[in-house]
């Protein structure tokens, strides 16, 4: 008896040290930093954690220790695609952006399927505002990888993703990479996801399958990303793999309209990274889309898209700091351009997503988001709701809204605003989330 | 020995309860905040404090505790402007404007000095998002007005700033105009400057004396702000007051050319308000400017401008949490348009402001934040200073860099960032501070 109580108080000693050691490392003053960070896995991340991805017929991974900059994790995934792949990408609009994400531009509209490719990418620097010295590191790498898997420096793709202005030390890399051709295998890809990781806080997959032609096709995703920059500038990446022969064109074409739906209404910081890349392969070894008007090539381009969307959400609700995922609905708008315009502005308000962080159903800051989003509007048509809740009607407090209840639906860790512009059929829907002291303490910490 | 084990179970047990339930308080969404608010004056704030501001002949002020919102402390001030004034303005471009904005818009053109004109401000309430009920209490104020200085309607202007959304009870304003028009004088700017507070941390003013035709003429001005929009809504307004002797158009042509390189050229945290106004009135007692193209009507604009700038800083000083006041210029670009793209993007940026709170030398932010501007840039002709020191030349770090440098001169609380794209002539200069964990606790305050 006497000995399960003493393993009881060492049981619970043990618990109150982590515990303690746990509030030491959040109470701490932010600067100056210590080097390990806590990490939290946020509190919105898919209850499931990360997916069963199945293979992909014609892509192997493979991830190495390379010790770019991290110890003790890997920093490097390497993917083959098997003769017979297109790739399709969107980038970066950024006028800085990296020489990895200038060098991917160029090749991917290149269209020789015929030798296979490889996607390349290291996490712990990003190689981006290095001048000439970019331009080296892509090169080197580029080459190297081509050599070794008898493909041209053309059809290899780089991302890098980590702090900025350093040098990559790519010499690490390749000495990883014969240890990283060696052991590509067609399961590789939930490690992947690990290898790539900065300052997310969990890995991040999504899948999806469709029938076309009696056959399944199979769509997998993998992504980084918890702000658009973070502390170590980390960025965002996706990497999207399926097994469908398809015309690169046509993929192409589907990965833009999704990413504009996805991606491209997503926002965190409002902080566009010089890095930020999508890259889609599709093997050819499975089922083929050649008409791109049938339901089945519709229902491939919803899977993708259904895909895109997963990804683009879990980057959300790993945002710096995040305690609350929000859907911001905009209609009514003059056009679909104005309603995104002003969905963003709402969106990117710092007074925005600090009321949400306090649960402050403060309907006059979506107002006067939406007044200098550019958008049009007009003050006495506008409406607004917090999921059922009528807030605002025809510009004003709608008689039926009692504060209590917009008070009540903030505590939700999910939330939907909708707000009508009442002027014409433009609509849009974006995501973000909320402003919190952590991503302060996450931002202002010192990088070294 | 055996209760001493189970003493001790028992004591470490409650020991981890107490420190999981500290755990789950600091990870759980912030509870509805205190009601009380610290109110400390900004660390950035004018050392001399309110400076003392002559006063104009032509113009009275008036104060009083109308009860808007606030207890114990004064909320409405009156102007009088004797006949012969003239009224320039410039105003939030907002499309969810008040209807106080509104008002003052359709009157600001009119130019009929004969009769005198008067400007009445409240604070506690911002009278936006009222709908009908908007203009009701516009109506009945200006009127009422109106009928105690014996002027038309039409010469009145109003402004309200302060929660957004309720209903302004402007019957209670009404109440103390008898008292307001009874205790008009001429050295009531100071008053005047105190009663139109919300949560500014300091009341500011400014001045400027010019000589003209062997005459001193005078410039006085007034301003609120300390977030484009504050817990309260509170938002920007600034009452300029000169003697000068000038027209309209002349006096509205220098406020609109000064607004660009002030007011026009500060953010706190880029969210703008439903209410921003400048108003600024010439009386004509002092002496006349009639060309414009003179050393004297030069030295008039150079002294307007530098009270608006002199209030603009004030505003930026008194940013909601901030710790350090920071000008951002930037060189070299395409033209002015581009550079104030670039300056307002990077004054902007969470990830600079939160680098700036934490005296991080994050160089890599203000990369990327150029990226994002949508000005034309090319990444390698970029080049950054932090005050005199060389941080970054050619798209690189410059080799003379040192870190240290950096991270010692990111302790001043007044800092000077440069920026140069290398491309052509355009310049811009902008002003914003940091963000803190102190913004985060005041916006993200429950309102009540």
């Amino acid at each position: 008896m006497a000995k399960t109580d003493k393993q009881k108080a060492k049981k619970w000693k043990s618990r109150a040290k982590a515990l303690q050691a746990q509030l030491d490392a959040l109470s701490a003053p932010a600067a100056p930093a210590p080097k390990k960070k806590v990490v939290i896995v946020s509190p919105l991340a898919p209850k499931d954690g990360f997916p069963l991805l199945p293979a992909i017929d014609g892509v192997d991974f493979a991830t190495a220790q390379a010790g770019v900059r991290y110890a003790g994790r890997t920093d490097v995934m390497l993917a083959r695609l098997a003769p017979g792949s297109v790739v399709a990408g969107t980038f970066t609009r950024s006028a800085t952006r990296s020489a990895a994400v200038l060098d991917c531009q160029a090749k991917i509209g290149l269209n020789d399927a015929s030798q296979g490719a490889a996607i390349l990418v290291n996490s712990g620097n990003s190689n981006a505002f290095t001048g000439a010295r970019g331009w080296e590191s892509v090169n080197a790498l580029t080459a190297a990888v081509a050599a070794r898997l008898g493909i041209p420096a053309n059809r290899v793709f780089t991302s890098s993703t980590g702090v900025i202005g350093e040098p990559l030390p790519h010499e690490r890399i390749e000495s990883a990479l014969d240890g990283l051709v060696a052991g590509l295998k067609a399961d590789g890809i939930t490690d992947a996801a690990r290898a790539i990781m900065t300052t997310d806080t969990y890995p991040k997959g999504a899948m999806a399958e469709v029938q076309i032609n009696g056959q399944t096709a199979r769509i997998v995703g993998i992504a980084k990303g918890s702000g658009m920059i973070a502390p170590d500038m980390a960025t965002m990446l996706v990497y999207i793999f399926t097994d469908v022969a398809i015309s690169r064109a046509a993929l192409q074409s589907i990965v833009s309209r999704m990413t504009d739906r996805s991606f491209n209404a997503i926002t965190v910081d409002s902080d566009t990274s010089t890095s930020d890349t999508l890259l889609v392969a599709a093997t050819g070894k499975g089922p083929a889309l050649t008409n791109m008007r049938t339901a089945e090539a519709k229902a491939f381009e919803r899977a993708m898209g259904d895909v895109m969307m997963n990804l683009a959400h879990q980057v959300v609700r790993d945002g710096e700091g995040a305690t609350k995922f929000v859907g911001i609905t905009v209609t009514g708008a003059a056009n679909d351009a104005d309603a995104k315009r002003c969905a963003l502005s709402i969106a990117n308000s710092p007074l925005v997503k600090t009321a949400l962080a306090g649960e402050d159903p403060n309907w006059g800051r979506i107002v006067a988001a939406v007044g200098k989003s550019g958008a049009e509007a007009d003050r006495d048509r506008l409406s607004i709701t917090f999921g059922a809740i009528t807030v605002a009607t025809n510009g004003m407090v709608d008689p039926s809204y009692r504060e209590a209840d917009g008070a009540a639906y903030m505590k939700n860790a999910e939330l939907e605003i909708g707000v009508d512009l009442g002027l014409g059929k433009g609509k849009a829907k974006v995501w973000t989330c909320d402003l919190t002291h952590r991503y302060i303490d996450i931002n202002a910490d010192y990088r070294s």
